[in-house]
């Protein structure tokens, strides 16, 4: 029977500032990627959505981010690999410390937003992060983009991994994102949408810009919840999963 | 044969910004109160000082802040508790992580500056403070000013506690330190301080501003390290105990 | 014939974090408490929001606040007055600048949150903000509470001043605002708001918690665009006003 | 006669954190690149170093920088052009309401680190800087790297520009600075660094790595304040040129 995770990026409220519905996410979820003060979230407010996320038994990965709070972590930054490897080790390690308080623990890192993207090709800067994750704790899982490099080089370091797919993406033959600037690169019908994630769940199977199927190895799907209509979407993908019998279940073997 | 501990604020530095000689501390004191990241510390930085620390064998504990870099953490700020607790479980959580990657661990906590004064009366924001020390790890020792009602607060709640002494500060009569606004709260004469806490680590008084002896429970000497002329005030501190046949030690049983 | 302005606090955004519907808002008011980027405000949506306020002719003030972002600016601090002089004139010196880029000015400064409350009783903290008004540009007006000890301090020291009054805030008999913390302390009923604040623009009188009536000299209403339901209030003392006949304007003169 | 200016970067300390001497320095320059509060400089201290410059005589440039403290603004990123024009257009702003409060004015606007590298050869990021110090005072003059593309850049959108020589630095045949990855990119020689200079101001002339004469036309000389060694070097090379009859003075025609 298949079996396939869900993750979403929560936690990105900042002090008097709110950014999506945690608590509708955290019953969409099985894994929830929390902020970790750098790009975004506060420390009350990690801690109110990690209590959130252990009553409801959703596993919780380290979500950092470049430390760019105005720029919410999406600008690329040409940090040096001492600071980053640093900068990572303090994140994971402060998002442990209130995972404790709040009962859970941290089972796996998913960098986010400009991080994300510069590690998928970029080397030396994913090195650092590599080398900050096992320098906090090797048994943390390093979940990236299905294809990309980094996951090959943190399995070479000694890490295990997660590939993940992006449900409202669409994806080129050879399993590269289509480019946010080009038309198209965004899906958002969410029946549509379900589909490609029931028969990539199902089958291993994802279709192409050009009509194409590509093999994509993702144990997660990557839904967002950003807006309301995000949350429908990723309320609808999680149905049509479950009613054709899929299991929705955290990669790392529970919260 | 007497024992005591030597303990300075050290990490202090923030990202090109340097601030005392951490170097030359770690070669004196026992233990470090490691800034983690809200008053003061960048992340690299912070990891310098605990690989310097555990090389040394020098204990680490959490020196947490208000969050209020600008203002060094030296300005009272009325912050909710809920939302100090969860700094201090973020700070320390930090500080933990790090230490990890040094090869070292966090034993203690001593709140810095403003947070230190305020908790020392304030019942509210020291409960906070207590909650989030026992939410992240209930074996971390709450270091405080020897005599402060916060410290058996911290006792009834299940911590252990340390007090300590100021060096270079003058005591009133009661126990409480002179107020840095009156004259002479400061002592400057390393001769008259090395001798103070020598009968201090060996006899358990120290001499108040009225000539009077005060007894003062203190397992732990704080010393400073911002000045060439305080790193040598510190040294003469040590030199005199350690001659004198006292063991300078970490209160935790080793780093 | 009758004349008021009403303001609101707008430029509340951070980044990717919004905050109120300031393009409606700016339909409502004659005047813009703009954040400065020390509680709320990053550049860009500042200029933003200060280009669709030229746009309409509403008039720009200063809203300056403690350096507490992560606390929005509504937690005392105790600033050294030096430093908040200065932190006052860099927030209005920010603001000036932008509001050149937009094609407006900075015409007035409305103290935010804690400091708000704080300089309203507290005065070495707002000798301190008078004296960074005065520094920067000595003819911007100086907006605080009706009634309020700042107000005769600032006019002593040469500002011009406008006293406000707060539309969804009940009244005490001697003009003190009923502390949140107690029942009845904020109105919810648009309709009787809006009568409210009728009374007092036309007859200068407002009715205090124990039915007695209040004379209350306000050229300023403070209304609030935080939520759909406080933009709909704001409309409807917006419109109740008009159609009574009282024109709505700024009281600097115009933008 | 020759004239020449000579600059530095000051008002770089950050609350409790200091760097450099600012007071040696404005004793040495004519021009201060004051740091504006993004990657370094708090309110007051930056209030502090602008009223010595007044005092002095010393003119001001506004020392923009990207928003990223940590990192001391020299880590490049990649921020959209609508956002650093207004994070350009904030801290010129900031900087004249401190520079009024000190009895002074920016009469100019050097970008700082990595911002300073980057629109030296970035015509999206240069053009964004030149628009947003058009916006906020279009008299302001901006000062660059003697050669690089974003003077003429500057001057075809109507800006007045000032080009500099480093002091310190190798020059490539072609007016390029050695990188400071080759060895002999960083001059060390107080003698030798202050007869270039000399020639420079006399004859417009600097000698390369190659031996070759090259031809710089620049108005201003960067000169270091941020260690002992550094300071007596720009004395050094201020005493060279005074003794050879060369007027050190701002380029701005005076403070």
């Amino acid at each position: 029977m298949a079996r396939i995770d869900l993750n979403s990026d929560l936690g990105e409220g900042y002090g008097a500032w709110t950014m999506g519905d945690d608590a509708a996410m955290l019953a969409v979820v099985s894994s929830a990627n929390v902020a970790c003060g750098f790009h975004a979230g506060d420390p009350a407010g990690i801690l109110s959505t990690l209590r959130e996320a252990a009553a409801r038994g959703v596993a919780v990965g380290a979500h950092v981010g470049y430390p760019d709070r105005v720029g919410f972590g999406r600008r690329p930054m040409d940090v040096a690999p001492a600071d980053l490897e640093a900068d990572v080790i303090y994140q994971i390690g402060a998002l442990q410390g209130l995972a404790r308080a709040a009962g859970t623990r941290v089972s796996y890192v998913k960098p986010h937003g400009a991080l994300y993207n510069t590690i998928a090709h970029d080397a030396r800067q994913a090195a650092a992060v590599i080398a900050g994750v096992r320098a906090v704790d090797p048994s943390l899982v390093l979940m990236g983009l299905a294809g990309a490099p980094v996951l090959a080089q943190a399995q070479a370091a000694g890490l295990a991994v997660m590939a993940e797919a992006f449900a409202d993406r669409a994806y080129q033959p050879d399993g590269q994102l289509v480019s946010r600037r080009e038309a198209g690169a965004v899906l958002h019908d969410p029946d549509m949408v379900a589909a490609r994630m029931l028969r990539l769940a199902t089958e291993g199977v994802i279709e192409a810009v050009d009509g194409s199927f590509l093999r994509l190895e993702a144990g997660s799907i990557c839904v967002h919840g950003d807006s309301p209509g995000a949350v429908a979407m990723a309320r609808q993908i999680r149905e049509t999963l479950v009613q054709a019998g899929v299991t929705i279940a955290p990669f790392t073997g529970g919260a």
